[in-house]
């Protein structure tokens, strides 16, 4: 997963565009980049860290220019190349900067074809670089000196008919423009906005609303699936929809963990989908267990407090911080002639003796991915001297990999797959396990926005929208996800890896 | 405030003490520093940032010892020297390395006395560096080859003789051991705990009880107010009241805001005490309206939650985090030829609509310093669409300034200086404003533990229990902290002003 | 200036490049940047600095692959941009990575039309990136999934068609191999060799034979003016006259100052032409004045000392290094309030006093370019106590500017522009000054291989060889000299300016 | 071998002392360092490498004061401690930061006294921490409030009466001022110079002269054998004998090869010493072989270049620089799986074929410590075509170990130790080996001052002035040389090692 953004405006952007990467940075905080464009000239600065890491005034100084795009990076899934901070460039034609958020499921033929019939070479893995190839040789085959709105249009519709998966991007084509774009199934989120200063109308692309809010732009719209938002130099905004066939389905984890509360997301407040999943989670146990005996609901902090509140009020029983979050986590050193130690969950979580003594706890987290900290969070209730835990997942078991962007394990790591839901609990040490059922979680989205009718639910129901993921698809990017895992272990602590369009080092 | 640690253990304590910074550093987020002792020899690593970004694989493979002291800083109020890490070294006699949270109110006295009297140098105008030197001095008296618990208990009793105000130390005499010590009035909160290895009991002292949970310590029990406990090199551990009259009086703003909630401090929950600080607010709003019309209650992010909580309850209404915090925040950069634009409290919280529109919402805070913050908020509350907007603080009015370690304004930035509680509640703009009443805020600690008769509620009621607090006093920190600020602002972003016992650099 | 080299090998050619980059480090010291191609994958490390400060071990690490170019930077007189280190990069067509020496005349030209037909965007002032781009349009245009050396060949006849100027250039096709080519004049040198592995032949292509020597490569010859080069990466070696009219013109400077001595350029060995100039200056000294009253001849160091020897050993007279050279120069900083301080050429050379006192001094140095150097040695000679100081040029008066890739001031500011020898004698100071003649100068170099009838001599008479040089473009470089000298001073002392295709950072 | 440099001045010494590092960085290129007084505060900043790279400007702006010391650092023989640089400090009493070249033979036993007597604690196993505790402690036994020059000398007396070998330092009294001291027997060298300020008179003391020249100083004097020199605040300086018993004898390997040869030191310039040098070699020459057949004579760059001209001059043969050395050599890095590489001398050295081609040629060195590089320069001249290979060393053969702060190997590593003169011409390969007399050595240095009577000739004579040098001494610091150099391997290039009072990090 990532977080992108691209403004364009009256003044130097560099501020706003850094701005917004902090806001987005819950997206992803592997790695930070800006491109601005100053009269032909594009100034670029990204580096692995946070923002606030990844700039000094230095760098800013550099970023002058009103109009760029920025990119928060998470490691997706599937990829197996060495660490690489966006946007990406390439300077034919035009000179365009790419940021992508998401995953093409097609890279791999892509990559083949970009090399053979288009003459590009790529450098890395990255599906992302794929992206921007195609999108820069679709703009090419048109040959215009000055690439037109209607021109930029025509190229993402070649994207489209290229690109198979979930991919949201903003791309700066030097000197002309920025265009924001959506997959047909608008699997991965993106919205607009616009604020007024004294020279006139500027605009913001972002992956999420809270971009928009905390820099003073208004909410417009989402972007609809399949559909492109240019803006040229002089603040022009003009839409079109570019896919033949475009049918929203978006990604309902931005719902149940990875978007941030106060976002509005294909016109639903994520924050109301949590409370309604926690109310739908109420209601399931009190369906199950009328007379259950629960004492206290505990979150685990921080993603599930929200649902955990509405399920507790629900319940009508007392909601308590029980487990506290470190927010400070630091790294376990290997020392000479020593073997790595595990790092505990004990070093990221500490329970409130009194809220858990003799008493039966009901723990809420949004979801259960590998089991593991779940198991030992279970653990430390109990020493805590706990009655009986209880669990409950604000989403139903995750049983399959995700293809469209979100860094999830192989399905083999997953404790759900292939297990009944009674096998996951006897294997996380619960007293009972409540899971939510997938029609609530699709209820608890959909009830914000009547004309979503569909979600990709691929990581429950294992049924991938684009219609092209099959076992062997699945079976490569688990293994590319072990060679990844392996080749970072070899990468030294200074961030070795870093590739030939990174301008990070040392 | 800082967070201070040392370690005697069995085996190296470099990953331990790092792992105990990461637990303290809610207590000091600007520098943290380490000096373990090997064989007779020091091994040190100090920095600016936080542990995780001063403390590389390089830096751990050198500091090889069983025993060691860390620290982590936050800038003490009255302080205008340049930022320096912790801990401190003298060479004489022995090699001492002293970590110190809190504040000597006769610093600069003493420091006359260091130079006159014991030819000592100082070169900053650090209080821990005159605690250091004042220990040192009073150790050096002895002129014994090989100091024994009772030498540094006489030390301590020198330390306590000739300094004033709230101070917790531990230092590591090289080669002989680690003492920790509390001041006479036991302002500054200190604990110890051990931990069984099969080479023998290994000893932790800490600023809070959360570093021994989360490292495996059993906590023993407080260091008691004036006491010293001292362990040697071979894990003995003997203790001595030190003080001729010691009398508990502890920091009540810990448990208001700064301690962890999960910290047992002087034997009291610093979560039960927030949950009855709640209570007793609800309380008071039931008794001074009956028939309040409070819709919802939401709190500040982070360190209201808890009170929020229990306040809701007792109140019967919702509580609902209606206020979104951003956890990334990033720097306003000044760019050539442009002013410093304001940092917006919009940068870091961000509004639910949902909870605010058409609502008479209750906020709660921890407390009011400033007041700039509140203000903001409570516009943005009115901006989100709420009907009235209440304002709650689990403290009393903030009216004076701190002088034993919490870096608090001075007392004309203090909002609530000089000010009836309905003067501030205009200036904040809340349509109601409840403030804890004192009572209820040390009733709420005192119920955790009989034996504590006092607290030190200085910045609510001036009564300064050292007794050597006056107006010349509070008017010169008052002129440092200007000072500071300024010095502060010359700086560049490279963190300059790092001085000659900082070993962190470039 | 620039030093240039590129090596196909049978393993890994990252230390073979880094230590040829360390042994042409003195055609360049501004910027080090070495590209590789490991399995269709490149790999990159630039930054400023010298060769030694770029590269640590962990971007070694990364630079695999069996074949690569490597760059060290001099600024190029005529260029405003800001900084930029090589090898640059293009993704179309195949990948191509070029590193260049020299200048393009017609860059500003190249530049639009790069824009207008080929729709690439030039994202600096730099004349190589125009190069680089010429060089990919013309192998783009012939359109070949798989470019043969023929094709590579036809690309660098469309370079030598469209591009005027001095440049020697070295370009790695990704996957392909790589090709070394020269103007048609063979205005800037380059050289290849082989070396013998048990895998096989090895190859090696450089600016300069000693790179080759270093590296136990043996020197087969110079790239003729025009030819290319071409070895592709299974070690097979091409080449072809590319250029429709070639003759060779190689620059005079080279022999006078820029080559290193042990270098063997265009068949010429410099060390010889130096022995040679010295030679003939001291006929010259004693066709002037049979009866010279020189008692010593010092050199002003390192440059030189070759010419001050065999000129002494002509005369007869004492050869003494009277002057001292300081190996480590130090900045000026400049402190809050101060203005810069004079670097005086104090801090850089010292006076032997016995070599001076009382007795005629004949100074020898290369050349004379801005004079102020020349005026501050006489003065300390003079200081120094000597009876009269004469200097020697080894070249004649540098009347005009370089256009061909020598950093040379404008000409208002070389001391000899419009001036006659005894008025540039009169300036320095001197009591006799003796300026080698231009036919000395050539037939020194000449001397050396029978087959170069003639050289480049531009900053000496004015005669540009390539034939399109006017006044309107040397007024064009020295105002763009001059902008640069601004910008250069606004860049903070962290080495801003570094732009998009520029890997080193922080 | 280091430099130091201590500066009493009317404004900021930071440039000065910065500029004075760089003329004496030939003395030490591992570490730099310097400490000022501003106001009683002490500024410091030191770190590894270059004086260059190590100040940059936030760190020139912080050195603010009138009165400063710094220290250039080469590592010391016998030391087994991690890299330090300096000056190092203490606290007590005063404030001391002190700056140390030479070596204490008697550190040892030293530092057990200095914690048993006066219970400071060494970090390191530096002699130099050793002498500043040492001159600390001598200080503070006189227990003055300010000490007068007079006590400043008294304490270098008791220096002088505990300490042994070849040491000079300069050391700071916060507030008070500087004095520079040198061993009774002058070892060391060390002189000080005058500049006339607009506010006064200001001193410098430093290792060479031509820090002097290159500042504007005025050199006044050497500082004599066991004399103290001491400038106090206000600029007034006074000097005093402080050895019962001093007698000159200074280190003839300073005039072979260590000293800038623009130094005069102790009287005796450093240039004509190697005049003198080259002539007598030329004359022992013309004694042993009236006929010899050299055509021409090389030297092997940088050191032997003056003493290699007049010893053509004096042979009448021609002076040729048939070696061309690389200035810029780069490291050789291990690659995973590699295993290192030995670095050949033609990495750094190049031949001139045309100066070996047929001749014969003599080499000239100032000397032959391990012999390897000879060697190898030997068979590089052979393969250059050379007819014979003669090999003339300035300095006699050199046998033993140096003790008085030369990094010289341990005697079984020194070629010539326990051989004849033929047996290392047959192991470096040489067709003639000459070597330079020690009574003709010592006459080149002594006939520039005839004051001087004797010199520390140990390194070739085994005769320690000292007194206090055995076997047992001689094994332990090999020994020592030994571990040191295996803790070194088993640092990372990152520089670890760095230890508690040194601020250079990261």
């Amino acid at each position: 997963m990532c977080g992108i953004v691209g403004i364009v405006a009256k003044s130097n952007v560099n501020q706003d565009l850094y701005d917004a990467l902090t806001v987005l940075q819950h997206r992803g905080q592997d790695a930070a980049g800006i491109v601005t464009c100053d009269n032909g000239r594009l100034n670029q600065r990204k580096g692995n860290g946070l923002a606030k890491d990844v700039f000094h005034t230095r760098h800013m100084q550099r970023l002058t220019g009103n109009i760029g795009v920025g990119h928060v990076r998470y490691p997706t899934a599937g990829s197996s190349s060495p660490a690489l901070a966006q946007p990406f460039y390439v300077n034919s034609p035009y000179g365009i900067s790419l940021a992508h958020n998401g995953n093409l499921t097609n890279a791999e033929e892509l990559s083949k074809e970009i090399f053979q019939t288009d003459l590009r070479h790529l450098n890395t893995d990255s599906d992302s670089e794929v992206l921007l190839n195609i999108f820069a040789h679709e703009l090419q085959k048109l040959g215009k000196l000055a690439p037109s709105a209607e021109d930029v249009f025509t190229a993402v519709s070649g994207v489209h008919a290229r690109c198979r998966g979930g991919y949201g991007a903003i791309a700066m084509v030097a000197n002309y423009g920025i265009v924001g774009f959506r997959d047909p199934n608008g699997i991965r989120p993106m919205v607009f906005g616009s604020r007024e200063s004294e020279a006139g109308t500027e605009y913001m692309i972002a992956s999420e609303s809270v971009a928009l809010d905390g820099l003073g732009f208004k909410l417009l719209r989402d972007i609809a699936p399949g559909e492109a938002v240019y803006i040229d130099m002089d603040g022009n905004l003009e839409s079109r929809q570019c896919a033949a066939e475009a049918k929203a389905s978006p990604c309902i984890f931005e719902h149940v963990y990875f978007a941030r509360p106060d976002s509005i997301m294909d016109g639903v407040s994520v924050y109301k989908s949590r409370l309604r999943q926690g109310e739908k989670l109420a209601a399931k146990v009190l369906a199950l267990r009328p007379d259950h005996d629960i004492d206290v609901v505990v979150p685990i902090p921080d993603s599930s407090r929200i649902a955990g509140q509405s399920m507790a009020h629900k319940l009508g029983v007392k909601f308590r911080e029980g487990l506290v979050k470190n927010r400070y986590i630091g790294r376990t050193f290997i020392m000479p002639g020593q073997s790595q130690r595990k790092k505990s969950v004990k070093q990221k979580l500490n329970t409130i003796g009194l809220e858990f003594k003799d008493k039966n706890v009901m723990l809420v987290d949004d979801s259960i991915v590998r089991g593991t900290t779940c198991r030992q969070i279970i653990e430390m209730a109990r020493d805590a001297g706990a009655a009986k835990v209880y669990f409950a997942s604000a989403a139903p078991p995750v049983r399959y990999p995700n293809v469209y962007g979100i860094d999830m394990p192989a399905a083999d790591e997953l404790i759900a797959h292939g297990r009944s839901e009674q096998e996951v609990c006897d294997l996380i040490g619960a007293d009972w396990l409540v899971y939510q059922d997938l029609d609530d979680l699709v209820a608890s989205s959909a009830e914000g926005n009547q004309e979503i009718t569909q979600f990709d639910c691929s990581v429950f129901n294992g049924e991938y929208i684009t219609g092209d993921i099959d076992d062997q698809y699945l079976d490569r990017i688990a293994a590319a996800r072990n060679d990844k895992s392996k080749s970072l272990q070899a990468e030294t602590e200074d961030g070795a890896g870093i590739a030939l369009h990174n301008d990070d080092a040392s």
